[in-house]
């Protein structure tokens, strides 16, 4: 799929999304370029009367929705997170997501796991029979944080630390990267999560499990489906 | 056991672990009053001739050995950490712990973890029948972490979080503590460790499983036992 088909899907997401959010909303905003999309449909449609305010799972999609106009709040601020609209880096057939090759994966995982509904937006290229297709980004404290990629791979999980300017690349919570390299894909991504969330130093890895409410699939064709999930 | 009693027996546990480090080693320090003992004993014994390099679960233990003449690299500097020596709040008849009272177990657990060997030194009070005789810490991540309390709060788990000068207490990885009062004790803590986890937006808790090489307690009566685990 080239990347001006991609981006003209993405668009299209964003639209669809921004129809599930009602007025009075406090809507979750996820990270990376899908979620831009959204953002910036969420802008437009706030410029012609819509009353949101939203959470964000990262300093930029805070301040390109800041910029737009909308109201962020701090997520401790809200009782009730409404709706929290994010992309998805791998989908399954059973709705088990990779997310956080943009970074964000713990703010996007408390976001989510927070809110009433998660809607994911995704092209279809991020369906995938097994996960594991691409990189499993874990994030990981950076005290000892050699040590720590040294336990992994002692699990049988290779992979690099993510970089950024020759330097660990470093999350809005403070931490680093570490992205694991599937040597096959994820058949038990529940038992795999499970061994390395117990390496001490792993603060939580890029599985989503039973998070996603509904999911909307955009096609090179122009068709868009929003599909229930629970 | 009152005050003077326990300095008494800290200072004996300190002069006894000491014995244990040899020429040349790298060690970790822990955090809080008995691994103080331990850090006072160690640049005793630096003056009188010994060389380590020290590796510290906390700025406060850093500072003390640094004040103290100790040098104190960073844990990413070494691929080896010979000895852990470090105090703990709760151990069972299986040597499994509570830390954290302090403030730092995710450091603790690291530093622990990628050690050849963790020498607990515990005075008598510290050995209970079943853990969760006092609060289990809990270490959070700031952003949402009032959601993620309700989280683990849904899970059957009640407590508080942490405050220093009325504000939320901060570890040295920039993160809360969450304190859990057992309603009854930790008759499976693996499981209670396993769900709390699991919990977005939680780094780890304050339990220690198989990380103890060796045990040293020190008895009111002046006696110090130090017990082989593994």
């Amino acid at each position: 799929m080239d990347k001006v088909t991609q981006n003209a899907i993405k668009a299209r997401l964003g639209q669809k999304a921004v129809e599930l959010i009602d007025e009075g909303m406090v809507v979750g905003l996820g990270t990376g370029s899908t979620a831009e999309c959204l953002i910036e449909s969420l802008i437009k449609k706030c410029q012609q009367g819509l009353t949101i305010r939203a959470v964000s799972s990262s300093l930029r999609s805070m301040e390109m929705a800041q910029k737009g106009g909308i109201s962020v709040i701090d997520i401790n601020e809200t009782p009730v997170i409404d709706l929290t609209i994010d992309g998805a880096d791998e989908v399954d057939p059973q709705y088990r997501l990779i997310k956080g090759r943009g970074g964000a994966l713990v703010r996007e995982k408390i976001l989510a796991s927070s809110s009433k509904k998660m809607i994911v937006i995704i092209d279809e290229s991020k369906l995938v029979p097994v996960l594991g297709q691409g990189p499993l980004p874990v994030e990981i404290i950076p005290f000892g944080y050699k040590a720590t990629i040294a336990k992994i791979n002692r699990l049988g999980y290779k992979g690099k630390l993510r970089e950024q300017d020759m330097k660990p690349y470093m999350t809005d919570n403070g931490n680093f990267i570490f992205d694991i390299t599937p040597s096959s894909p994820f058949h038990y991504p529940e038992e795999d999560h499970k061994k390395i969330i117990g390496v001490p130093g792993v603060v939580d890895t890029g599985f989503f499990f039973g998070l996603a409410s509904d999911i909307i699939i955009g096609y090179a064709n122009g068709n868009v489906k929003l599909q229930k999930i629970k």
